[in-house]
């Protein structure tokens, strides 16, 4: 994600480069493969020895032996003659100018082939196929084919899971929910009546899908009267949601999160928002309801959106910021609490840092101006 | 909650106006209703067909034909006229301008009247009376008539139920817990022992009440040695609590949360905190430790207030603020972290924004003075 | 937590002393402990009856009898001669100036000996040891001596809990977890996969360990390919963890937070952060990918950090800062967004809270300058 990388803090998506090279740490996993094995399934072709086995990545500066690492940065290309690792994947166009002791893959693109790897080695854990013995399942629920549910998984009256999606322990699924096929359904996450989850979406554990939105009406004595919430919320497909998010029904209509959005844990979504396809939005964000957010938006960590405006297509919240007015310029750039254009924040903020040599600076002038000025004047 | 409207952003709570006249999706229901039973339902009268059923809400410029609409908003009502919507709420003094195709139900207030119809449409989806199955509640757990307890829930020695009081699947509910009648417990609810819930309740999704303040106290080690949390939590009645909000328990004495207070989803109330009657708090607020907030107060999303304070009644608190003093003055408005009056951030911010034409304006009278100054002055 | 106290707004920790002297409020308890058997509990001597029996602790201005207070604070000494309850802990040094009532308990260190008491106190509640029915644990985990394992837990294959450990209800395991011993995992956490908890730790409810990090990729069509996270969750020994917080797993290797860390509610520490030893955090702050904390830290309620930077040990965040760029001096104290030296930020802010005036000078002194300068160069 390297257009956001610049301006925007907190947001805890990256760059595969920057999030990887320099931060590899051993893991253990049980699974082997041979050096010519991993070529195979990265398209690569491998120089040294191809019955090498590693067990999982490592990174380049102390990797061990029955590891594989990977040289991405050239500022760690010294390593590569040194590591201890049995299998390096590197680029095609790299040319090595010493001997090495591990075997070499060479492959298109570095970071694509080692996500591809990395989902093989990651690949060992998985729920068992079918219904668990003590999941509740009402008998008027459709289940697809190659369906997991786990243990103590509620499932009530209506609803229907999709094919090949699979539901962790403890999930609660309220009435007549639809949960599209290829999803994952991490421990504890509770869905409410009636919302609609699309294909290939992943929801992490313990974040909460429908709930009320927040809308009361006051009375004549000051106590607040519930105004019932009767909507639901759509999540299209390939949505991903982290840990502990709460997304709200709609009072009337649909809670909206379109195709393809990334949201990151502990982010408030309000009755009645719109999230654009491809929008991310990192962790502890918050959109106040009716708010419709534009297509492939970058959203900071811990910002907050005011409710009822419209937000335009690729716009950038810098983390922290409050938007408190509607965003018409697609690709804004916003910083600050009220937000305002990303680099005059910065200005002003440069400025904010000097105030008092700035007010130093107009009282030393008001001084030399005293002296220039008639007394009666003063 | 027109009060709170304008200086407010980022609170998600809202009038009933500015909420559902311009967001009405259309909703399939499986429930069905005449124009006839609606009005008695509202204590409305009909004007046309009153036996033309209807299965749900719909908005006025899309209404389709089996679901109803209303007019409150005047700006709408051109689309009277033209709805395929089989039946239109409005108010008493409302008089049409043309021939109309729906069936009218005249009102007094059209806002309480759709309330009262939503939650009638909202209510077909409840649970059995009983103990499910999987449930386990302890022997000595007193349950009151007419309560639900779903599958998976856990409720511990000495604890006690009110009548009516639904609790639905996964919550757990520690020893010696008191919750009152009519309360709605959303799944995965933790309730730690000896907290205390008053009657007509509602606490959703992943929302833990009771858990330990954070209290420590660093040894000569400087390691923190815990400080035990021996209180609870007390919530009165006719309280409100959104999704994966957190109540801590009080270190000594009980953390309480006064009669009609609402509170959003995402919120941190620490320990020994009280929150004062019909104060509303926005999603993502905190509150921390042994601060007390007055009654009839409206904190906005991602406020931060410090510990050991009191706020008075009726403060109003504009979102993202952070209050670090305590607020002595009645229905005082704050912005800015820290805080401080809203219409005076609101005049700094503006010159915030201007600072670098205000040095520029500076420098340029620093020149201009300094060739009026004799050079021995400069 | 007296060092943190002046300048740290929203962190609520604190000195046990603000904490409870003036907030101890009268709590039921249904065990009963004669004053010997304090003092014996707490390594005190006690003047005057030893027999009498205590059933909790209550505040010194309005102890009940049958109850427990302290003094440690010489300001609330008169309440000593008229407080109702039964025994009063206060220290060594301390010389009655009058006829008492109370039995007193004399100690080295109130705080401490209260904290000890509380703890006595607040221990009624346990869980039965032994694994409960409804429980799903894997015939392949393996369990230690002493461990308690609540209802409607599941724990999958190859996990390990060691001794003394307490996992209450509703709580999930996943595959490979290893949790140490003497640890309390309250209801409704979840903990991913892999990852792995030392000894003597606590982790409030609803929690979650090991959910994926955000890490996603575009790919030329604009949309985002996962990142596939294949590393785990390291806690050490001795770390608390509020509620409802997210620690995310690493993407390759190990998220990591060390001995001694205190979490308070709503956090989110994401992949691959480092957290020193004894570092304290309060609530819904938020710490982006890779970036490491330093020890002994404190960290403020609500304040955001950037990735991939390194904070020093001992430095100090007020509540709500952004920390954009890396701290480098050990035990800075930074505030503001971004944040700066937190001095220097209160010095502006007081600057920016008088802009209007500020900018009020400035036009006076413009105006002013223009009656002295020749009108050709204005």
């Amino acid at each position: 994600m390297t257009r956001g990388k610049g301006p925007l803090i907190l947001m805890n998506f990256y760059s595969g480069k920057s999030l990887i090279q320099n931060k590899v740490l051993f893991y253990l996993c049980s699974m082997q493969l041979t050096a010519g094995q991993i070529a195979e399934l990265v398209g690569g072709s491998v120089t040294g020895d191809p019955d090498v086995k590693v067990s999982g990545p490592s990174r380049i500066e102390d990797g061990k032996p029955g590891t594989i690492t990977f040289l991405a940065n050239p500022k760690y290309k010294d390593y590569l003659y040194t590591t201890q690792a049995s299998v390096v994947l590197v680029q095609n166009s790299f040319v090595p100018e010493q001997k090495l002791n591990a075997s070499l893959i060479t492959v298109d693109n570095v970071y694509a082939s080692l996500a591809l790897l990395m989902a093989r080695f990651n690949s060992g854990i998985s729920l068992a196929k079918g219904i668990a013995a003590s999941a509740c399942v009402d008998e008027t629920v459709t289940i697809g084919e190659g369906v997991s549910i786990d243990e103590q998984v509620i499932i009530r009256p209506g609803s229907a899971i999709g094919n090949s999606t699979r539901v962790y322990g403890q999930v609660f699924i309220g009435d007549n929910v639809r949960i599209g096929s290829g999803c994952t359904i991490y421990p504890g996450v509770k869905i409410y009546h009636n919302c609609v989850i699309g294909d290939h979406c992943t929801i992490h554990a313990n974040t909460v899908i429908g709930s009320d939105g927040f809308g009361f009406t006051p009375d004549e004595n000051g106590n607040f009267v519930k105004i019932p919430q009767t909507g639901n919320v759509v999540i299209e497909d390939y949505v991903e949601i982290g840990s502990n998010v709460v997304i709200d029904r709609a009072s009337i209509g649909s809670t909206l999160i379109k195709r393809g959005v990334k949201l990151d844990n502990l982010i408030q979504v309000a009755h009645n928002v719109t999230i654009g396809e491809n929008t991310v939005i990192a962790a502890q964000a918050g959109i106040a309801g009716s708010t419709r957010i534009g297509s492939g938006c970058m959203i900071g960590g811990q910002v907050g959106i005011v409710g009822h405006i419209e937000v335009a297509d690729g716009v950038m919240i810098q983390a922290q910021s409050g938007v408190a007015s509607p965003v018409k310029q697609k690709g804004a750039k916003l910083y600050g609490s009220p937000a305002i254009d990303y680099q005059n924040y910065l200005k002003s903020y440069a400025l904010f840092r000097r105030l008092p040599e700035v007010n130093a600076n107009l009282n030393e002038l008001k001084s030399n101006v005293g002296k220039l000025l008639p007394k009666d004047q003063l």
